[in-house]
C-alpha cells in the first residue's frame, strides 16, 4: 500500500465587474443597488458594512449621509448603522489595530459570507480592508470603491490584498478577488495634484511593458493629464485597468509561478517606500523604480539611450521626481537588499521585468549589481 | 459613460495528491523526497520548514532526528535548521501567539511562495499552521502530514484552515488547498483509544449522508475498529478521505453557496466544544451532534425510529458518549445560539443537513426549536 494515493483536482471560477460611473450614491444612480439586488440569492436581505477612508470622508462631507439616504430610498439591502471611517495611507497597513478594528465590526454586525464589506478609499485602505474581509469567515464579500487614480487604474481592480508585517511590505495577505469594483470619477475631483500624478506611474508602467500605442497616447496627452482633464483621465484609467485585468486573466491570477511582469519597477519602489519611511508615495516610488529598470535595460543593451531617456523625461514632464536621496551611496546596500526581499516575497528564482523594447517587457533572473549601480548614477545625473 | 464596465473572469486550478504510506521518513521511503523534487521547478533548491505537534514529538522521540537524517541522506532540499515543536489541540487555535510564532519562523528562514511548510500533527495544529502559511506572502506551500484518524480521514485532506477569534471557532481562516497530504499509518499506532475512536465520528457522518454501503461496512467492522485493527482502520480512512475529496471536487470547493452537507451534525458540535471549554474533543462533539440531528430527522418524519436509534447505538457500541451535560436545560439557549453562529459563519440562509434516509443527506433552512428540544430530551433518554 506504499504508493497508494488519491488525486484531488478542481477549479475555482471567479467573475466580477469593474464599473465606471459618476456619483455612485446619488439616488438616480441605480448601479450599486442593482448590483446588490441581483447578486446571489435575490430573496435574501443582504447586509452591507461600509469602511471609508478618512481623507475621502473629509473631502466629501456629505458622503456618509448620502450613503444612508441611498439605502433609505429603496429598501434593497440592510446598511449597517456603523460606518467605519479610518485613516488611509500606508499607516493603516502598518498597524494591526486597523484591520482588527474592521474584523471587530464584521463580527459585531454579523457580516457573513453572503454579506458585503464595501470599502471606499485609496489603495492602502482597500488593501487593509480587503485583508480583514479576506480572512474573516474565510472570506466575506468585498466591494471596492477606489478613490484615487492609482487604485482605480491598478490595485483596486486586481485580486490581492495585504498588510505590512515584521517591517516588510505586504507580508501578510491573500488572493481574494472582489465581487465588484465601482470606479467613481467624482472622487478624483477632490484629489490634489500629487495624487492625480501618482496614479499615472502605473499607467506608464503597463504601457511600457504591454502596449506601445497606449504609451504614445500618454505622451500625446501630457498636458491634459497634468491638468486633470476629466475625459482624458477617464480614458487613461479605463485603458490601464483593462490592460491590468487582461493580464491577470490571461496569466496566472494567483501567481503560482515566478512571473510577475506587472511588478516592473516595483522591486526598487517597495524598498524606496520603506527607506523614505513612506514619505514617498507608492506611485512616486514606482516612477523612480521604472526609470531605474528602464536605464538598466538600456545599459544591458536592450533599448536605446534615447528611448530610455525619453521615459525618464516623460516622468519629469508629468512633474515626477525621478530620483530620491535614499538611492544615494550609503543606502545602496539597503536598496540591493530590496532585490532579495522582492525575490523572497514572490519566491523561487529572482524574476525582474526589463524592457525588450518600448511596449514589451521580458523577464530576467539575474541582475548585474555593478551595472545597476551605473543605472542609479545615470538616473541621478538625468534628474539634476 | 454611466454603465460602462469591464468584466473580469478566470478560473484558478488546484491539484494535489493524498498519499497513503507508512514510515514516511525512513530512508528507504522515497515518497516525500520524490514529491519535493518533482514539484515545480526541478532546478531550484527548495526549502522545507517543519512544524511538529508536541504530542507527536513526545510519542515519536526519534521523529525530528529521523527527518534530519532523511534530508541529509540525499541532498534533495534544504531542511530549515529549526524544527518548530508546538502544542497541538484546540489551544493552539485559540492563542494568536502560536500562529505568530509560525509566521516568525517563515520570515526568519526566508520561506517563500516556492518553499514549503510541512506540518506534522492533529487537525488543530494543521488548521493553525495552515492559516499561518496561508496568509504569509499570500500563501506559501503547505504539506500536511496528519497524525490522527480525524485529520487523516477528514480535515487534513480538505481545503480549509482556521484559527479561533473573538470566542468563535474558525472565525479567521482561508481556503488554501495543500500541495500534498501524506497519511502515514505509523502515526496512528501511538494514539490512545480516545483518539482512535474520535476519528470514527467523521467516517460515520460521511457514510450517513453519502454512502449507505460504507455505513454498513462500519457496522460490520465495529470490533476491529474498536481494537484499532490496522488494515480495517486504513480502509476506513481511505474510504472516508475519498468521499470527502469527491464531495469537495464535485461541489463548491470554496463554499460560495450556502450548502455545506459535510457539516452534518456540526452546528451543535461546534457549540458543544465551546460550552465544554474544549474538554470534549471535536470527534466526540461531532458524534453527539450527529445523534442529535439524526433524532431530529426522525422526529420530522424522514427516517424511522429504529434507524435513528441505530445510529445512536452505533456510536455507543464504539464507546462514544452520546450526551453531554452542556446540552442540559440551562444551556439550551446557548446551544440554540449555536444555530445562529453556524448560520453566520457560513452566511446567507441557515442551512442544516438532515437525513432523508440512511446514506443520503438533504438540506433544510428552518429548524423547529421545540422539536429540536424534544430531540435533545430523547437523546438524553437514549444515553442513560
Amino acid at each position: 500500500m506504499n504508493r497508494l494515493s488519491l488525486t484531488q483536482e478542481f477549479s475555482v471560477p471567479y467573475k466580477y465587474e469593474v464599473f465606471f460611473t459618476e456619483n455612485l450614491f446619488e439616488k438616480e444612480n441605480t448601479l450599486f443597488k442593482d448590483f446588490i439586488v441581483n447578486f446571489g440569492n435575490k430573496d435574501y436581505q443582504k447586509k452591507v458594512l461600509f469602511v471609508v477612508d478618512e481623507f475621502v470622508a473629509k473631502s466629501h462631507k456629505n458622503l456618509t449621509s448620502q450613503i444612508v439616504a441611498y439605502f433609505n430610498h429603496e429598501n434593497f439591502a440592510e446598511l449597517m448603522p456603523e460606518i467605519l471611517v479610518l485613516e488611509g495611507g500606508e499607516n493603516c497597513k502598518n498597524d494591526p489595530r486597523y484591520y482588527e478594528e474592521v474584523i471587530r465590526a464584521i463580527n459585531e454586525h454579523g457580516i457573513d459570507r453572503h454579506s458585503f464589506v464595501a470599502c471606499i478609499g485609496g489603495g492602502a485602505l482597500l488593501d487593509m480592508v480587503g485583508y480583514a474581509a479576506g480572512i474573516s469567515h474565510r472570506g466575506v464579500k468585498l466591494i471596492r470603491i477606489p478613490t484615487t487614480v492609482l487604485s482605480q487604474n491598478d490595485s483596486g481592480v486586481g485580486v490581492k490584498n495585504a498588510v505590512n508585517y515584521l517591517g516588510k511590505k505586504n507580508f501578510l495577505g491573500t488572493f481574494a478577488p472582489p465581487v465588484a469594483v465601482f470606479n467613481d470619477m467624482q472622487f478624483l475631483e477632490s484629489l490634489g495634484e500629487r495624487d492625480l500624478r501618482g496614479g499615472l506611474a502605473e499607467a506608464i508602467k503597463v504601457a511600457l511593458i504591454k502596449d506601445i500605442e497606449f504609451f504614445k497616447w500618454i505622451i500625446a496627452h501630457i498636458e491634459e493629464l497634468i491638468a486633470g482633464n476629466k475625459r482624458v483621465m477617464q480614458e487613461q484609467i479605463f485603458r490601464c485597468a483593462q490592460l491590468h485585468l487582461q493580464h491577470i486573466a490571461s496569466g496566472d491570477p494567483f501567481e503560482t509561478g515566478s512571473a510577475r511582469p506587472l511588478d516592473f519597477g516595483h522591486w526598487a519602489a517597495h524598498k524606496l517606500e520603506y527607506l523614505s519611511d513612506f514619505q514617498i508615495r507608492h506611485g512616486e516610488a514606482v516612477a523612480i523604480g521604472i526609470c531605474l529598470d528602464t536605464l538598466y535595460s538600456y545599459l544591458k543593451g536592450y533599448i536605446s539611450q534615447k528611448e530610455a531617456e525619453g521615459v525618464v523625461y516623460l516622468f519629469q514632464d508629468l512633474g515626477f521626481a525621478t530620483f530620491h536621496s535614499a538611492l544615494a551611496e550609503n543606502d545602496k546596500i539597503n536598496l540591493f537588499n530590496g532585490l532579495n526581499e522582492f525575490r523572497e516575497h514572490l519566491g523561487g528564482q529572482l524574476t525582474i521585468t526589463l524592457l525588450e523594447k518600448i511596449g514589451k517587457g521580458f523577464e530576467v533572473h539575474e541582475i548585474d549589481f555593478d551595472l545597476m549601480k551605473k543605472a542609479v548614477d545615470l538616473l541621478e545625473e538625468l534628474s539634476q
